[in-house]
């Protein structure tokens, strides 16, 4: 564990990673924290906290970027290591790694920016009656963070992930309970967030990290009255746990929990009719992706049924037979997900179009495609259920109405997809408003696992998709998460902060007296 | 009770609004709702939600103004009913009827400019590998609203307050939840807005109104399916419980209370050398205005034990003396201010510094100032609750440090002052850091009362002040707790809303590949 500027020992409940691929248990063994360890990182961080926050632009970005270039240090080793606690392929934890470094460069520019502090100011007006004070408005780190590093992505939603990346950026420290299919993986990231603590002069508190199991020391650090907001990625059942612990503090506190989205891709009359063929086997692509295990896995398709919709299944059944069996992340997901397409094969109503070749390995998640019509999909709540994995089910619908109906019954959704073709223009925007309700982000003419970390990017949505819908957990808008607005009313200039003094030193675009100024 | 466009007599339990003067019940009665009324109001405001929520900018700021001029040409009839609904004179109403109609206008302005939508453009890079999408983000409403009036801002912070404006300003249908105290008012400013959805040709569903308890039909509205968001003012009990029914919903829905402060006055050590006397006589007079009936009304005092401390406290000893006793807004808030002040004036290590004048009247109230040491004020939590209305702790400590550990000791506040003189520098500077955890707002010699409505206002702050510290209920930034992000990705440009349209049809200030451009 890092606790700080130390390297602990864990001193309760020793455990060990697991290759997905073997089943074997990984050297070495990782010990868990125990209460007094939690109080020690969150104390550490509360005393961080003021002088972290308050770090300039400069020294935060460069602090940013420094994690950046340290987690590339670690070169293969990272990779190696991920890959063995993973399953995943080489390809894919380079990708990550490379998606996870720009996360962190682009939280440094977004902090060079300034823009997140919101600075806004209103003159004084003092021959008004009643005079008008100076006001002046700019947003500040809520304070502690506990980030629950996720499963399935070891690197970019995990320990150096989006949550840390964006709650460093606002200002935040930062306590990491890590996930525990992949300790080996969280240690070596830890260790390179750790050293950029030290080598940028910060205080130790900004960053910790403990192993532990969730329902102990991460209620625990929920708990803790030093932490002020959570970032989780991972099942609804875990997200909306630690929405209730942190309901239940004397002091309530907000968690940005990422839960469980099926992402529905509607097919549109005209589009399914030119092109049925091949969007079966691009869904396929996309559903088998990875092992289907991302938060925007497609795992429900909304069709008009007819002679196209059988083409698409047809052809998404052929693609979905020449699809291997995928090693999934841990067991666990593995057992879930065996279940879970095992409880679809028997719901009422639903019938198999197709799956993926079998596998060994103990982990070896084979896909599967099924469908039902509308009616009941409607009146059986359980057929919404996320499935993590490849699994995915095409609604057939008598008509547009019924589609509509069918998007009006979700739940809310990370992704909604839409298939259009020319001719689709009035389906399509009958139909968006109602996806506008329901969904994060909406794509066209695409497939949603693909989460771009760019400026314009949400990745969040109504619950269960999220605990927070007015959030996004990737992007540059991630930061505002951790951000809470204070004004501060007739201050003398020595009491004012760099964002808010009158000559503007951090060159920020503010508002002043209502009009977005440079000046 | 309005309902959409109708005007319907309560079915079930009729009341009657008392004159707080003089205990009488005024005519008419109201009936309340019946859980039939709390669905229909519901079911109107999510049939509006879709074309509301897609009004131009034009058209929702024309709306907001409308609102406001009926507001005014309701003339007389409004002023003298607020006043006789809650003892509050003739001017304060007519201020607050000003502050309210401003209230909306700023929100006007707010929605003309566009800003608040968040517009963010990210360019799509085919030739990157992998190729980046077109994505486009912009805030939309959250949905229908429930709104709870507060008693202590008949007209400000009611049915057509700054709950309502910001709501409707985010293109969300709002129902009010009136409160009982002032029904007339209520139905009058209620009557003013559901006029203005009419003259101006928006669905009838954009606003109702109904009566009723706050536990019965309170919580009938929160719990409905269709409402996505509750606004509210008044008790911390009232606020965590309606917290606590959000967060238990199968949608759990962000609430957003305004609730408990006693918004702690630092006298800094020079300051109070230099200016005790006059420092008692000011402190009094905010600490009266409007009965103390004010959120932000200063209800802690801290300051340095010592001879310029004891001035202080006679000084403001025979200010209060010459303080009437002021009708307060029920008689409920009444007997709570009274047994408050009793619980006090027992309180081990708790000393009376001195009282206003007593009153006849039933709801008349007697201003108090209490003294206690800093130890005995943080090994009591008791003495940090709220008492609405004109009551006042003084906490002497024996040195900074001591002060420093009050105020770390403090619950979040909306506010927290310090006075000072220029020789208080270096004690401000440590005080800042302290008090920025603790307040959305913090003034310097100035009192706490007067809340601006203007852009960089923050009425908000850590729990329990509000139940979420990311937000403000008063002042343009308020419009934000009704908003979330939506990512369009790769849409046709006749599926594009306006404000993400290539030619920039609403001229927003937009962020474009990460930079801030009007073109």
């Amino acid at each position: 564990m890092l606790i700080g500027a130390r390297a602990l020992p864990g001193h309760a409940a020793a455990f060990s990673a697991f290759n997905p691929a073997t089943g074997a248990a990984l050297e070495p063994q990782f010990g868990s924290a125990i209460i007094s360890d939690v109080d020690l990182a969150c104390e550490l961080a509360d005393q961080a906290f003021d002088a972290y926050r308050e770090t300039t632009l400069e020294q935060r970005a460069a602090f940013l970027e420094q994690i950046a270039q340290n987690i590339m240090d670690l070169g293969p080793a990272l990779v190696e290591r991920a890959m063995l606690e993973s399953g995943l392929p080489q390809g894919r934890i380079e990708g990550e790694r490379g998606r996870t470094v720009n996360q962190l460069r682009l939280f440094a520019k977004v902090v060079r920016d300034g823009r997140w502090q919101g600075a806004t100011l209103d003159s004084a007006l003092p021959e008004r009656v009643p005079p008008r004070p100076d006001l002046r408005l700019r947003k500040i780190a809520v304070g502690p963070v506990v980030v629950f590093g996720a499963s399935n992505f070891p690197l970019a939603f995990s320990v150096g992930g989006g949550d840390t990346a964006s709650a460093l950026a606002a200002g935040c420290p930062v306590i990491v309970k890590a996930h525990g299919a992949h300790p080996g993986t969280s240690e070596l990231v830890g260790k390179a967030i750790q050293a950029a603590v030290a080598s940028c002069g910060l205080p130790e508190g900004v960053f910790s990290m403990l192993h532990g199991d969730g329902r102990t020391i991460g209620t625990a650090l929920v708990n803790h009255p030093a932490v002020k907001a959570v970032g989780f990625t991972g099942s609804r059942q875990g997200g909306t746990a630690l929405m209730r612990t942190a309901a239940q503090r004397p002091e309530p506190i907000p968690v940005y929990a990422e839960m469980s989205s099926i992402n529905p891709v509607f097919l549109l009359p005209c589009a399914l009719e030119n092109r049925a063929g091949a969007l079966g086997t691009s869904f396929i692509d996309s559903l088998t992706l990875g092992a289907g295990q991302f938060c925007t896995n497609p795992g429900l398709v909304i069709a008009l049924d007819g002679p196209a919709l059988e083409s698409f299944c047809a052809s998404a059944a052929a693609a979905l037979e020449e699809k291997g069996a995928a090693t999934m992340l841990t067991s666990g997901i593995h057992s879930a997900f065996t279940e879970g397409v095992a409880r679809l094969a028997g719901a009422q109503g639903v019938t198999l179009v197709g799956r993926g070749k079998a596998g060994d390995g103990p982990c070896a998640g084979r896909a599967a495609l099924f469908i039902t019509d509308a009616a009941n999909f409607v009146g059986n709540p359980a057929l919404e259920d996320e499935i993590f994995g490849a699994s995915s089910l095409v609604v057939r619908c008598s008509d547009l109405e019924q589609m509509h109906q069918v998007a009006a019954h979700l739940d809310g959704q990370l992704t909604a997809t839409i298939i259009l073709d020319q001719d689709d223009r009035d389906a399509a925007l009958a139909l968006l408003p109602l996806l506008e309700r329901k969904a994060g982000r909406i794509l066209v003419n695409g497939y949603p696992t693909g989460v771009e970390v760019s400026h314009a990017m949400v990745h969040g949505g109504p619950f269960p998709a999220t605990s927070d819908s007015r959030s996004t957990s990737v992007g540059a808008g991630a930061i505002d998460r951790f951000l809470r607005p204070v004004s501060y009313q007739d201050l003398p200039a020595y009491l004012l902060p760099a964002a808010l003094q009158e000559n503007n030193p951090q060159q920020l675009w503010r508002v002043r007296d209502g009009e977005l100024v440079k000046a």
